[in-house]
């Protein structure tokens, strides 16, 4: 069954990767299956027609078939309950993985959230500078945290999963900020997920759609 | 196996069910299993016996024989998929209920933390008030879609659902500030998940925690 992916026509992250389509992208080049990617405009992403997929307005939506997802999250855990290479096959552990899957988008990535918005919307404001250090102190306090976790493991819990998925996919929004550096075993984790073939393929895929949409004069 | 879920020896939500400990006492009420709680003081959620379990220290944990778990989202799921009450048979259905619950935590959470943020720890700073009308504006960007989604529907997307716990869960975080109220369909959405009987018998476990260790003199 065809798999058909939506994402931005236009990313504001200008192709590093870091708008959540690239997460699904990831998945499904992990899994091995083939997909087509709609993209839209920010116009688009606003109407009726959108808005049935995902009610929130946002990207990614999957299709396949007669299933309709949104929540990168749990496109994710479909794909990975649907194919192999993403969830390990020992129910104990695979309840393990899907633990990291959510930590890495509610505990994790709210932190990140909170910086992001921040850096967005207030980074004029006269405020912001004063806001700024308690908003990394709670970044810190989850990094120094996962960071202790993860040690020197090259993964969260043996072989690659869906959980590392997202918690790279996560971490990565860090890179910019130049946080990420501070820990240099969580920034040989990313590294790690980085180097993934199907990383570099799912990143290839979304900077093209970039470039396409921005071709250099 | 039994089943024992760790929460806070004395809440600082003062028994409003508002803990996260709340949504898996819930869970376990809808799918009929029993459960002990292993309460635990700000100071034993810091110490390395639990981050074992938490490494973010947090409650609540789940504990079933050799099985370890974290975070609410991903321990309501697997509860979901060991007993029946919370996820529908239909695959499809299945991956649109957990869909949902993603939803809940990153999307719909995201925004109601930030603003439990400011109240608790900017309250006093000089830009509270500046900040907040953009920070409600966000919640009520989100609540306004998914109102609409809901529309006339008992449950998101057919019978009751782990999707629904967790968005009644975390729609019930702005009862207090008295949002909820404003969104009549929600608010009635929210209402009947309080009334399920599995909903008031983890209510009542919870307060009887917190009535015990805040005995009225």
């Amino acid at each position: 069954m065809a798999i058909t992916i939506t994402a931005f026509e236009r990313s504001p992250d200008r192709g590093r990767g870091l708008a959540r389509d690239m997460r699904v992208r990831w998945a499904l080049e992990e899994v091995g299956q083939p997909y087509d990617v709609r993209l839209l405009s920010f116009e688009a992403m606003k109407q009726m027609q959108h808005l049935a997929l995902q009610p929130f307005g946002q990207i990614p939506t999957y299709e396949e078939g007669k299933l309709a997802l949104f929540e990168s999250g749990a496109i994710i855990l479909h794909i990975a309950e649907r194919y192999a290479g993403l969830l390990p096959d020992d129910p104990d552990a695979r309840a393990r993985a899907i633990a990291w899957m959510f930590a890495a988008v509610s505990t994790m990535e709210q932190t990140i959230v909170e910086l992001e918005v921040a850096n967005i919307l207030e980074r004029n404001e006269p405020w912001y500078d004063k806001r700024l250090p308690a908003i990394l102190g709670r970044i810190h306090t989850r990094l120094g945290q996962f960071s202790r976790r993860l040690g020197d493991a090259e993964w969260l819990d043996g072989e690659f999963s869906a959980g590392d998925l997202e918690m790279v996919s996560v971490l990565l929004r860090l890179r910019g900020p130049g946080i990420l550096k501070e820990y240099p075993t969580l920034d040989a984790y990313v590294a790690r997920g980085e180097a993934r073939p199907g990383y570099r393929r799912a990143f290839e895929g979304q900077l093209a759609v970039f470039k396409a949409a921005n071709p250099t004069p």
